[in-house]
């Protein structure tokens, strides 16, 4: 996937307004921006963050080739300075984040971008369209996973997913999430997420009878026999099949691992029947794999009703997590540098929920000592230094009367530097690291954010110094 | 986007399943897939084909490297003869597809494929995302554009897109749907729809003031100068500010033509007002465009109370079609050869809605020659021959004695030949085309058919002779 050269994947007024601050003499200016997001989808707790390797590539591979410029200058709008810049035109700023896999909130930046105004307004689009999608269905991914409790969950959707990148990335994004596996086998060969798959119907109809279909996948492959039950009866003549199929093929060959799909009905009832026909039958370690159409809901739901299920495949539900296919992280100015000093900016909005944290900031994530969950996350100025030896005490920034101290706690800075100076200064970990980290961090979160309904508002509040600014620029109009 | 190889796109099954079907003899047995869905997105009437083009593409490159082979290899499953034939495997057999624009309706084959079994299987996954992917945002465009009754609509999306070709692909189906234009500059590259974009908040931020960001754009484009009015506040601060900078910059240039953009608050209230500000001021020729969560409801619901509006940029619910972002095109074996006779084959299934239309097909759209209103689709057999000038009468596949009767009526194969012995056979149209193609098919279309909230369910009708053989695969459970 690497070898796209995606640099035109932005928006056209990026350009325009490239080519106005080169024009004004205002290109070099340095500006800050931060990706944030105002709402974790399906009314969850917490999201998770995705999508931070395939950023890197990109400001990699920045390049604006020939054909490019070319195809540019025919628009007409674009001065021919600008142009020749955009020759050598690469990033050389700096970009902070967190980690992929960690746990966020709304309204604190998971990304921090300090660059020349012409780069940081450029690169907005496709880092932007990285972290919404794989945060988006890394977000959507834990849910279902931590709705099948243990039970491994595969992604199964790329056939309907957005588009190949869709599937592709949106698999390592689940797997980043708590998938254990996904079908789509290209993410196996490019981002090492185990590719898995059992048969589809098109293999029972080749046959003559759905019992050849199954003798014949049995002897084909009798360590790994997942038999597909529901072509044509599920109960009368699909996992009676494979039951005389798992005894004429598997039992001489001492197997007894083998499993059964099934993929339309009523899941639980269905289950629920085939696993007392298998045991019965003395397949005892027969798994039951089930799918069609399930989320979240569908899963805890099922799981409730006592379905006899062993795992998962979750397929468009997830791939596009159709609840709520949107993770609406934005991309906002923050601050400009003027004579050295960094100038904080505010956008102001007639929808208070669209008003921005002005500042170049750090985020501190607060643990308390003695159960080591996270308590809050701080943002604070840049440069601002908290001291864990002294007593914390944040406050809530609307409610500012509701205050919260903190004693004996341990901090940890989120944003990590990426990029300095243009130079790409973080290794991102194997993927498999990823999925522990997250894993790891979502054991930090209490349980009451990590409910599926009204969860508990994990707090996210700006230190007083931060707020101070804040309240004095909206007072102002935006202005400092 | 071309330069991506997307072989190993597939579901890992099709991979195990072709080495069944090469190990046991079977891989050239002749099958056929249909491409179908069950369901039109949004309750609305009909769906747009799209994404046909991609799936040329496709299956022109398919190739697998030798890396690829080697990566099989590693599974420990394929065996060495199935690995060696996929050193030159390549798509030997026949496609049909309905071309991309055609407007199409649940249960009526969109694709039928005709190969070799391996082949047939092997690219289930690739077609499946091309078609769902594109169909779902050229009909969920088409919905929007209808609702904007006129007005131009241009998509937004790409920072909200899931992945890198949800946003360029996106952008492509959203055109063929009947949008004006796209905010991805490289769709406008690599695929010929307009890129367009006025600017963002952060242009205004960074300027000391709203007026001086007005004043250097206006300058800088003074023939398409639209200008964001809501970063601080529309009525007091972000429409006088413009009406300044256009009086200002503008005037004496001779230009009447500028436009601003609201995006936030209460559009249909801020329009209006801002529509009699910018009227009183003179600037009767400045468009309102207005963007912010848009979707085809919103839009029928602000033009519905008389909003001032004249064009619309739609983002995220449009490039993730995100009421019901996954369109449930699915592929299924119809019928196999065997001594060169096709056999109709049938998927059974607990959910009514699952079962197939068995056998290779033809579509025939009926078109009332009186209104040149296309009437009902009906799904033959493929040898089937109709005769125009007979009378014709159609009947309802479950309530049977539903019927009816054509005389004066013209007919239109849907699925036109795509590839022929593995060579391609068909020229995709330039996109604009396409386009024009799609908005005059819809005019064939009842308005019923049209409607957005319970729309007429259009007919989709099985021939007498392929209904009798559906008939009696049901009965048989699925055996001939």
């Amino acid at each position: 996937m690497s070898s796209v050269n995606y640099t035109l994947l932005c928006d056209f007024y990026e350009l325009t307004m490239a080519n106005g601050y080169f024009e004004l003499g205002k290109g070099d200016e340095i500006a800050y921006f931060d990706v944030f997001f105002r709402k974790v989808p399906d009314g969850g707790g917490f999201a998770i963050a995705a999508g931070l390797e395939q950023v890197i590539e990109y400001i990699k591979t920045l390049k604006f080739t020939e054909e490019d410029i070319a195809f540019l200058r025919e628009k007409g709008i674009f001065s021919e300075g600008f142009l020749n810049y955009l020759k050598t035109f690469r990033f050389t700023g700096d970009i902070y984040a967190v980690p992929e896999g960690t746990p966020i909130f709304p309204g604190e930046p998971i990304m921090t971008v300090r660059a020349p105004s012409i780069e940081a307004q450029f690169i907005e689009t496709f880092i932007l369209l990285c972290l919404n999608h794989q945060s988006l269905i890394a977000t959507k991914a834990n849910r279902v996973v931590r709705a099948a409790q243990g039970r491994p969950v595969a992604e199964f959707g790329s056939r309907r997913a957005q588009g190949a990148d869709g599937a592709v990335l949106g698999a390592r994004a689940a797997y980043i999430g708590g998938c254990a596996a996904t079908a789509c086998t290209i993410s196996d060969r490019d981002y090492a997420i185990p590719a898995t798959g059992t048969m589809a119907h098109s293999w029972v109809q080749m046959f003559d009878t759905e019992y050849d279909a199954f003798v014949s996948y049995c002897k084909m492959y009798p360590n790994n026999a997942t038999l597909l039950v529901d072509t044509y009866d599920v109960l009368k003549s699909g996992v009676p099949n494979a039951i005389r199929a798992f005894r004429e093929v598997l039992l001489p060959l001492g197997i007894k691992k083998c499993g059964i799909r099934l993929d339309s009905g009523d899941i639980t009832y269905l289950s629920k029947k085939a696993r007392k026909m298998l045991d019965e039958a003395g397949f005892t370690e027969c798994k039951i794999v089930v799918s069609n159409s399930l989320d979240e809901n569908i899963i805890r739901d099922i799981i409730h009703q006592g379905a006899a299920i062993d795992s998962f495949g979750v397929g468009e539900r997830l791939i596009t997590a159709k609840s709520q296919p949107v993770f609406g992280g934005v991309y906002k100015l923050v601050a400009k540098e003027e004579g050295g000093e960094v100038i904080p900016k505010i956008k102001i909005s007639e929808n208070p929920e669209k008003i921005t944290n002005p500042h170049f900031k750090k985020v501190y994530r607060i643990y308390d000592k003695e159960t080591g969950k996270a308590s809050a996350d701080l943002l604070c100025v840049h440069d601002e230094v908290l001291d864990e030896n002294r007593p914390l005490s944040i406050f809530d920034p609307v409610e500012t009367w509701k205050t919260k101290e903190f004693t004996n706690y341990s901090l940890r800075e989120l944003l990590v530097p990426i990029f300095k100076g243009g130079e790409c200064v973080y290794k991102t970990p194997p993927i498999s690291e990823i999925q522990s980290y997250c894993r790891a961090e979502i054991e930090t979160l209490w349980d009451e954010v990590k409910r599926f309904e009204n969860p508990h508002r994990y707090y996210v509040d700006l230190s007083e110094k931060l707020w101070n600014i804040k309240m004095r620029l909206l007072k102002n109009g935006g202005k400092k």
